[in-house]
């Protein structure tokens, strides 16, 4: 039987990754890297550093496939997204056919927790109900860009017995969510925040979180949005890339 | 100047410590226990399986401080929790005060992640605002029991695109969350999952995660409620006490 992991590696920082994540890295035969074409060749230098740094015997192989790109101009967004996951399964699929052998083990690096804001879970399981390959999936949890991002303001993430959300800026963007307010923005390319009207909402954000150029700004979201827009624009020009998420927190007085 | 760790070590695998963790484990000199007087000597055997296996020179010190209770009947939950609060900065307060000396450092160590529905965050600032004792605080992130479940069930926190929210059992009891279809609770001793009334709604819960004691639970609500209640009371009685937490899913067709 063959054996896929999907191995979560932390929000950046090497030290991030856990002795279990590390013990599974050394059992695995092959990698795989979805190649995104991106100018992101730091994110690929980060994951080489940490098997370089944690596979004692660095026996093991690399498998490239190229992502499927997504269409990112669909008027039918889930539509888009439900087309991409099924070739994403394609390669998959493929990848595992192919580079894994009968009783090897094949592992998916993830960026922080793998449960979160990756599809790669889901594709394996659409991989699995295909029942085209067999093999036998495992998950290993990892420390998440929102825990990195609350640590790095030594905050807590929920306020006394409050509930939390975590949402995305598309999400952001048709209102603030009811219900709650403490909200964790991710995937948001467009500072959503920055539209917000809303007088008692602090920011708590946070870009290249737990590596050395990590950026932490908070405080009132109308005192601090063009900071942060400010310093999102020229990290992102000086380094090619950006990943950031951020905690909108509403504290009634 | 004093330093203070706040430090996540996992979900309850004590393979789930992150190398950052261990790294900084080893720098503590005086680690501090809030003996809460129940019956969990299996979690404080935890805590001590993971000094014993990470520390390289075991010459830290315990020191050891009553829990302050907190009143869980009274009317006034919030009151009730401030003043517990206030009194565990008094506790931590002494504690920093007298058993760590200039240049020392001291830690908590926290389950799962401590931005995540733990106050001692939130204490240590406000032992910093007293200003009766200077220190500086560093939040180490850790493996949250949120990503300990999904890893375990091996499905995604969110649905593509969908937000997710985080909240308590006390919080559900008041009904389930406007809009979302996705919510993680937490701190439900009372299964208040019973009670929600509602046809398409999957549950995946989990208890001891991450440890070999791990239960996991999967299905309609509908279907499996019973499963899950009769699997908690046993374990907990078995065991002389429980930590669980689960997922409820609304997957609309």
């Amino acid at each position: 039987m063959r054996r896929i992991f999907v191995i979560g590696i932390g929000a950046g920082n090497p030290e991030q990754v856990t002795v279990q994540a590390v013990n599974r890295l050394n059992e695995v035969d092959v990698f795989f890297l979805l190649d995104k074409g991106e100018a992101k060749d730091e994110l690929v230098r980060l994951r080489r550093d940490i098997l370089d740094r944690y596979l004692t015997a660095p026996t093991y192989r690399v498998a490239v496939a190229e992502d499927p790109p997504r269409d990112r101009t669909a008027a039918d967004y889930l539509g888009a997204v439900a087309t991409w996951h099924q070739r994403r399964a394609d390669v998959y699929e493929a990848l595992i056919r192919d580079e894994v052998a009968d009783g090897e083990c094949g592992a998916v690096l993830a960026w922080g927790d793998p449960t979160l804001y990756d599809n790669t879970i889901g594709v394996l399981n659409t991989v699995l109900e295909r029942r085209s390959v067999e093999f036998e999936l495992s998950v290993i949890p990892g420390v998440s860009s929102v825990s990195t991002l609350t640590a790095g303001h030594r905050i807590g993430l929920n306020q006394v017995g409050k509930p939390v959300q975590i949402t995305t800026g598309r999400q952001l963007a048709q209102g603030f969510p009811a219900g709650v307010d403490d909200v964790v923005v991710m995937l948001d390319a467009h500072c959503t925040f920055t539209g917000l009207d809303d007088d008692d909402l602090d920011i708590y954000w946070g870009a290249y979180l737990g590596t050395p150029d990590e950026i932490l700004i908070s405080g009132r979201v109308r005192d601090v949005a063009e900071q942060i827009t400010a310093a999102r624009a020229e990290a992102r020009a000086r380094k090619g890339w950006i990943m950031d998420t951020y905690l909108l927190r509403r504290t009634r007085s």
